[in-house]
């Protein structure tokens, strides 16, 4: 009997681990220089604390993997990291303000399986929690960027918005919160029905066609709403521009005022990162000053947003912007005779205490048959060890791609690390 | 309303998950250097699979996290890696063998919470598939050993047996294999219930004095039995023995004849590590031959073991192995005036461009609440910006926890790195 992985779920091979890999543990290091620190909780929890966010509706159950446990507590795996990061900070006052932390890891989600979607998959967020100023906002952006950059991502652009913006907007405009809301629920499908689907939905709801056209300029231009608290959400924008570009990513910013994402969980400066001509989006995020109170804590505010592996490595694979490396292991001893074992069990323990990984046979086979299983599993170099070397004190490196050979010894094998490290 | 975490699980605060990445890192790296490439698979498996080990019994379905999903389907959360790994290696018969892999993250098992008992733990384990040769079981021993050694363990023992060679001894005291396994299930609880407590268990299980003197003779040693099949295991023994001694861990072994390791799985050498006095078990494995074959796969030889860090992290607590460290951000860039943004944010580019972790005041805050916040989190470093320093280009570093300060340029700002890794 044959088991496949469950519907919507993957398993990485080797191969495909080390690519995941490259792009975690680059991003991980580019939040810990930006003094980012690890968070994790439990992959499940209580179903009322997953369902905070969304107004505790029923109909969230569907989405996700909804479960009760043997003593009928409600639970469902995590589908996000924010109400779990919430419920930490509410339960842990004394957390040094601002909190700033990365949680990474996988989450679930109940979705019909299909291209580019999972029911698994991994996820990695950046927040800052306890500071109302935009400066967290641009730390939460740039720190994005810089990881985008370092994994070699040049045309990534940032899509800045602020709901508040918008709110004080349509305030001006003559439409109180409520009403307003449900124009930005149509407006949030702009991409997907355009703007003559917007226009045509806000009539539906009828909207007044004065406040339609007037909505309809708001998504291209603010330049002509003028109210107090217009300007200052205008003015706070324009800082957190200023310090994006401060470090270093202006260019990359694109201002768009379409720009909602969701419903009424935001409640500042919302972002938005896409990349390439398509604008693929791999992370999207913003402020929301209400959760942690909304899950039993003191109001606090925050921000912060999420990056999308998946998508990025999806997109890194199409452009082969992945190292060739199918294996960790750089280099395979082969040995001649299977009774070398104690020459070959002296050089590996030394490669390895040299920080060099390795391996050697562990099948009692051919010399020839271990040079296929390392041109299987694409080890680039093999170190010989025959009689002759043995009794001369030395070996033989080989670099199985470019048929170039090294001869080195025991004791001296340092600069083995040397042309081991000059190719990748 | 407050949540906390479900029932048996916790959250992992940043200067815990900073001990947790220390141990994690350090056992991938050591297991990457002997050539372990990494895998990873879902976290919930079909129902089917997961009880595929234990012979499909129902009663696996109360000591785990079984749910349905909204199609009927039977799922449960993963409680151990291997079934999946037989799973990978029966669907994926291309892949080179021997295939040499680790897998680490968190399982789950519905257990009743207790002192270091938790209901979601991680687990690192390194199995090789695919290898006969006792080399590869010496492996799965030695390269958990050299991770232990490298988090700076060095009084952890090894405790070697092979079920087959119990199993021969077994047979020629005249005992048959199934009546073997009974007999076995009582010496398993050798530690428990005691020599006496076995004895009394074998009674009570009808074998006749004369086998039952024998087989109390044969957990102390086996020099007395001699049928060509005990001396064959007996000599793989030794063989493994010998392998493991080359690798520098031969006074670490202890041969124990009564570890059995649970039921029918293991077919080969067994072995436990365990660390102190008291003999804590951190880690265990052995050989097994039918897993692959039980779950679809060809037949297929396999060995490995499993790393609990649940518990190898409470010793290291306890023996204060951890360096000393409550975040990752080595240095706090702290302002005199909120004005100095531009400079403040001028020279944490610098220091992560240097790769060095840093941060900022976010919060426009006084220095006095900026050094107080630094204190908090326990940064090591501080670097003072002010007018005179600005105008100067230079700037002011100081070493908290020494008092210690050092005047460097941000045009030469190499020597900072220096100052940096020279301390912890």
């Amino acid at each position: 009997m044959k088991f496949q992985t469950p519907r919507g779920t993957r398993d990485f091979l080797p191969e495909q681990m080390i690519k995941r890999q490259y792009v975690i543990d680059k991003i991980r290091s580019v939040f810990e220089k930006w003094g980012f620190d690890p968070l994790e909780t439990p992959a499940f929890e209580d179903w009322g604390l997953l369902s905070a966010k969304g107004g505790g509706g029923e109909e969230v159950k569907k989405e996700i993997y909804y479960f009760k446990d043997k003593s009928e507590r409600e639970l469902g795996l995590r589908f996000e990291f924010t109400v779990s990061l919430a419920r930490v900070v509410a339960n842990n006052p004394q957390l040094p303000k601002p909190f700033k932390r990365y949680q990474m890891g996988p989450v679930w989600r109940y979705d019909r399986p299909g291209s580019g979607r999972w029911r698994e998959f991994w996820q990695i967020d950046a927040d800052i929690v306890g500071s109302k100023d935009i400066l967290a906002d641009a730390e939460v952006v740039c720190v994005a960027c810089n990881a985008l950059s370092e994994l070699g991502f040049r045309d990534f652009r940032i899509l800045l918005n602020s709901r508040r913006l918008m709110e004080n907007v349509f305030l001006e405009i003559g439409i109180e919160k409520e009403r307003a809301e449900e124009a930005f629920r149509s407006i949030d499908k702009l991409k997907k029905i355009g703007i003559d689907g917007v226009e045509k939905e806000l009539k539906d709801k009828e909207f007044p066609p004065e406040q339609i056209k007037k909505i309809l300029i708001s998504l291209n231009s603010c330049k002509e709403f003028k109210s107090k608290e217009v300007l200052g959400s205008l003015k706070e924008l324009e800082d957190l521009v200023k310090i994006i570009g401060d470090f270093g990513y202006g260019k990359n910013i694109e201002i768009d005022f379409s720009l909602l994402r969701g419903l009424d969980y935001y409640t500042g400066p919302v972002f938005e990162i896409v990349i390439g001509e398509n604008k693929q989006s791999v992370s999207g995020g913003g402020r929301y000053e209400n959760l942690v109170q909304l899950v039993g804590g003191n109001s606090t505010p925050a921000t912060g947003l999420a990056l999308g592996i998946e998508r990025i490595i999806e997109i890194m694979e199409e452009r082969n912007m992945f190292p060739q490396k199918k294996t960790n292991t750089k280099i395979f001893v082969a040995s001649i005779k299977s009774e070398m074992i104690d020459e070959v069990i002296k050089i590996c323990k030394k490669l390895r205490a040299l920080g060099i990984s390795c391996e050697y046979d562990i099948m009692n086979r051919s010399l020839q048959k271990q040079l296929a299983y390392t041109n299987a599993k694409g080890i680039q170099y093999v170190i010989f060890v025959g009689e002759k070397e043995i009794k001369e004190n030395v070996f033989k490196l080989k670099n199985m791609s470019s048929g170039k050979e090294f001869l080195l010894s025991l004791e001296n094998a340092d600069p083995i690390k040397k042309i081991i490290s000059s190719s990748v």
